[in-house]
């Protein structure tokens, strides 16, 4: 082991009461307590005595609907994901916290100010996982007739990361004087407006927070089209992605860290994690009856509504024994098209039923699913990061507690091990967890200019 | 003492490191600890070991400028309120948690999930203060050229707390089945879109956050113009105002309470507790020193930019030392206009000088200023609270962490001496502290059609 071998990053992808769609009806999971804050306490303090980096939280600002029977059977209510990793920075102490929070139903400067307190809360453990919305669903509870196409909401997106990063920059680090006796608390020259005037948003700035711990909390992004790998490139620091194959994972790391030269920026500044599921067992046959009782827990009504979700594509006429119905070109699809292509990829080159597709994607939504004992595990994470697929990965635990345990338990020690993982938090930012620099204040030399 | 006696309810309005505008500059403030998390968590502890029903945030949406100067003086930066309670919420166990959020650069879905998050997260202890917001510098932070007239803001503001309250309601409290045998998570009749369609905005539901645990998080309310008496009348369970004599106070009490049997609301049902800013000395002479020492300490270019902002008035030109300037009619006033009024009334009533005037409110900012032994603090306290002006108070620490700690160690044991504040918390909600009732939840019977 030398002082700069390269290591994994981890993240521990929280959705409550588990990843998998019957996640709820595992006799092991803790249904009845999907809005207890207690539970996810200890959640978060399990994953962080595994020292992962970060606890991720998804979102999405409309209940899953589908028909009637498919509603009734899903878990449509959880906690407010900015909100509960405010809660939870005060009861951790090192763990990173990456919150999802969309550009499309939100406002850059609110954003900006809520992620700069919580990096100011958390003493440095803040991250922002960028995402634009793309239901009609949650469109209706925004006002909206229908939600924005594809390209208008990259384009907000784009601009929206543009405003948040120059209001973290809006103070300078030594802006704060607080000299008592000569009655200065700041120092003026070191606070800028911004300025921006573009095409979706007009933001005059400063911040009413100055700079964030780690002068921007982490930023991380998931989309995998054209214009989100683009995105990536120039302004992303983790992405957060979804691969079934190493060929794939090698061809979009390479892709993606390809594109970041043009932007000065180096690959290092940008860490791949895609989304594992793991299905864990003492051994293997433990593991596979693990992963066939989720299978058998699955409500025929909730598997075809969330693949139709998946899809943008209505399933529920269709004989759930019979194949895929033929499906629209990716071009007439308004929804989040690397999902769409990753599924009906899928689905042609296996030649799966409704019912198998919605099986197979029950747990891992179109993220990879690994399966076996800590070993096999400990293979397969080792197998993608070692061959230019990935820098980590974002862990999706099937039910929980119990899938987050067993891997903080079984897995991490054997990662551990074979020296692929920390076994001690080094820093205490989450920057520093994940190796990324803090970024230079570049704002008012930009601009050149005080308030 | 009898079992249904009437107690004060007492808020702790937190600014942080004080709410006088020289507080920083106090020798026992901790200015150096503005963001330091650590430090907010101390001052919510001893606020809970008081027994305050609730910690109070106020909010703004841009820094306060004034000149260059004026600006270098003042305390610019502040934790976002709503991620600074969430925060509080898991290292406090009773008290209640008050974030004030503005309906101007919010939207009600956002609003009505972070606050349904906080209750489920604090065991029922959120509350939302409902404000507007009415400043220019706040509107060029959310692309608008001009911040919204008066009469707008409040009509949007009458529709957003009613889909507000929908949206909590959009979820029966006994929705939520978990039967993992039958696969039903939960009562789809139970759970109701709300097809608002309104001339702000149209939202469809339901939440995606199940019935609060207060059935509604408290909703306080601030303004004291007509629009904002009517609208606290209609729907406010907590009013927050200012009133400088027994008398304005005794007469708002009686207008507001008086105005909502044509709501079918009883008095009750309603909390009004006037702002108060306490200086506590140990001796009176101890009282008038500490008044005397924050006095000298404002800042004169920071004095005269709180009054102008107050007064939405520049005074910048004027002599300190000379009368206030010929101020505008308050029809042409489009701020706060309860506190223009005040103010003039105040300045015009004792003669006073521009830097009278600012050392009179830069404590208070026009709310009650109240001095002397805790024997004197808790007859003054006591005096409003039986002679119909006041069912509590939020009080306003000059400087923390002294200010609060002086009123929980001095002041509320000679309250609780007399009989007029609880000695220990009797219920474990906000709604019990404050004793207001769970709201029932009508929308289904009123819309009658389930999802």
């Amino acid at each position: 082991m030398t002082a700069n071998k390269r290591e994994m990053k981890l993240g521990a992808f929280f959705m409550i009461p588990g990843h998998h769609v019957a996640a709820w009806r595992h006799p092991d999971a803790e249904a009845h307590n999907v809005m207890n804050f207690d539970f996810v306490k200890r959640l978060a303090q399990t994953a962080e005595r595994g020292k992962f980096d970060m606890i991720f939280l998804a979102d999405t600002y409309a209940v899953r609907t589908g028909n009637q029977k498919a509603f009734e059977q899903t878990v449509n209510t959880l906690f407010e994901p900015f909100t509960l990793l405010s809660a939870l920075s005060s009861v951790t102490e090192r763990i990173g916290l990456a919150a999802t929070v969309s550009t499309t139903f939100n406002e850059p400067f609110n954003v900006a100010r809520r992620f700069a307190s919580l990096d100011h809360l958390s003493k440095g453990r803040a991250a922002w996982n960028v995402v634009t919305s793309n239901t009609e669903a949650e469109a209706h509870n925004f006002s909206l007739e229908h939600h924005l196409p594809h390209e208008q909401r990259y384009d907000r997106a784009e601009e929206f990361v543009d405003i948040v990063k120059k209001l973290w920059d809006s103070w300078e680090d030594d802006a704060l004087v607080i000299n008592k006796e000569s009655a200065q608390f700041v120092d003026g020259s070191k606070i800028q407006a911004i300025h921006h005037k573009g095409k979706w948003f007009s933001v005059e700035g400063p911040l009413n927070v100055s700079r964030p711990v780690q002068g921007h909390p982490v930023v991380i992004q998931a989309g995998s089209s054209e214009a989100g790998k683009e995105l990536a490139a120039r302004t992303a620091e983790v992405i957060f992605t979804a691969w079934q194959t190493l060929e794939e994972a090698q061809a979009f790391y390479a892709d993606v860290k390809g594109r970041m030269k043009k932007y000065g920026r180096s690959p290092d500044e940008l860490k791949i994690m895609p989304g594992v599921f793991p299905v864990i067992g003492r051994t293997e046959g433990e593991a596979e009856k693990n992963k066939k009782m989720l299978e058998e827990l699955i409500p025929e009504e909730a598997g075809v509504a969330l693949l139709s979700g998946m899809l943008s594509v209505d399933l529920s006429g269709y004989p759930v024994d019979g194949p895929l119905p033929d499906l629209p070109h990716l071009e007439q699809i308004n929804g989040g098209k690397s999902r769409f292509k990753l599924l009906k990829d899928l689905a042609e080159r296996e030649g799966l039923t409704i019912r198998k597709l919605y099986q197979r994607i029950a747990g891992a939504r179109g993220h990879r699913e690994i399966k076996g004992t800590p070993e096999q595990i400990a293979d397969q994470l080792q197998e993608w990061f070692e061959n230019g697929a990935a820098d980590g990965f974002n862990i999706m635990p099937p039910y929980l507690p119990g899938g987050l345990e067993d891997f903080v338990d079984l897995v991490i020690p054997e990662l551990q091990k074979r020296g692929l993982f920390r076994t001690e938090y080094e820093g205490n930012t989450l920057r520093e967890h994940l190796g990324l620099k803090r970024p230079e204040n570049t704002l008012i030399a930009k601009i050149g200019e005080a308030l």
